[in-house]
């Protein structure tokens, strides 16, 4: 979907975010409008258009918005749906049944990327319909794209801020945004490793934990236990930290023994 | 991740979903356990566990979770972490941002998979902190395996409910059972496209729209526009149905013409 340019500059996948508006038809509770400008802004989005909010601007929604009060100060209210989707290319409808017409529908993950790719360059859309019923047949013929979230069978009531959340969270993943620089776990290099299973199996031995003959099963299982964790180096000079104080311990305790035989 | 029997099987999965807990730990809002219990239902959770939530039972939350109110009146409601936590074989961690702590942190994309896999067989848990200020050192302890959402670096303040529906839905979706049975397209299969095409360009001669010297650049151009769209069976029998009576009409008048000369 991206030229290997494009997926290297951030800038660019940025500025794609915002040629992509978010557009609220008929929405009943103002505080849905609220919720949704903030999950919009957690996502990198920023355009939010309404289409004929029953109640805007309402204090609901600002204390909904949280900290994206900016997105709905400068959401567009517009009285039509011609209004809310002039300039834009790309219509993604948020589908929450199956419709009579026969259209193909998109799971988001399917959908994201075409959107990402078209707001590279033009402004597309995502049109979510009211709380009680959706989209309208009319909205619906405006779409070259229906996406439905998938639900469980058993209860279908998405939220309308939360499918917006959703999507939203869908269009930065696919835009490739869903990485973070975050702090990986830096396992020790398989020497420094190998020098603790060395250390620790002698040590189970000074202190008279493991015996010749069980010594082999018994060192198995904890080589499979600290493999699993993948120790890291300062875990590794804890734990021999650990071990060497334990063995002296133990030493100083014989050697007492013996001093007194 | 998923034994091919399992991948097979959904009932297997959406069991697997109810080996999922979802614990809340000192929840402030009562609308957000509300509105987290609508998020856990819509993608098949059910278990909600509640640390010391600040109230509850309360109308707000009822009202939030609209018809999502059985997970609410099945939450426990516990006293410390350790009775949340009981008969847990493995707990993912909500964190929000950067911790001194040097813990390796998954994606939710990246960890769903290993909790629904552990939910195959035995309870796993999701554990999401304040709405202030996240997981407390103690609660990030009893966590193996640590889950940050990816958030705009401008604004990184995702509401509680709003996490709780990603992580829900990332969680469904890596027990597969983000696929449905969805109206697809049945595009036509190629000789019937070839014969709209063959019509279509006979047709356009007889009403004199195509001359021979320009037709195969301009039947290329028509060519990629219905080839983009996927034409349908009965979308070319519309098509060809149009094309019938255009010719008719056109033919009629040119009967007429040559009548009156």
């Amino acid at each position: 979907m991206k030229t290997p340019e494009v997926a290297e500059n951030p800038v660019n996948l940025t500025k794609c975010l915002q040629n992509v508006r978010v557009v609220l038809s008929h929405t009943s509770h103002p505080g849905n409008i609220g919720a949704a400008a903030r999950a919009m802004k957690t996502m990198g989005l920023e355009q939010l258009y309404l289409i004929n909010p029953r109640t805007f601007p309402d204090a609901q929604a600002d204390a909904m918005a949280s900290s994206a009060a900016d997105v709905l100060q400068n959401a567009v209210v517009c009285s039509t749906l011609d209004e809310a989707l002039q300039g834009v290319v790309l219509v993604a409808g948020m589908s929450a049944r199956v419709r009579d017409i026969s259209q193909e529908v998109l799971t988001p993950r399917a959908a994201m990327p075409l959107l990402v790719e078209q707001a590279l360059q033009q402004p597309v859309a995502l049109l979510f319909g009211t709380e009680m019923s959706g989209l309208t047949n009319d909205e619906l013929a405006r779409c070259q794209v229906m996406v439905r979230i998938p639900v469980s069978p058993s209860y279908t009531s998405l939220n309308l801020a939360a499918a917006v959340q959703l999507i939203s969270y869908e269009l930065r993943l696919a835009a490739g945004l869903g990485e973070y620089a975050a702090p990986l776990l830096s396992p020790a290099p398989a020497e420094q490793v190998e020098r603790f299973f060395v250390h620790l199996e002698q040590a189970l031995h000074d202190i008279e934990f493991l015996h010749s003959k069980h010594s082999t099963k018994l060192m198995q299982k904890l080589r499979r236990l600290y493999s699993r964790a993948r120790l890291e180096q300062e875990e590794i000079n804890i734990l021999r930290g650990i071990l060497t104080l334990s063995t002296e311990y133990h030493g100083k305790l014989k050697q007492q023994a013996k001093d007194k035989a």
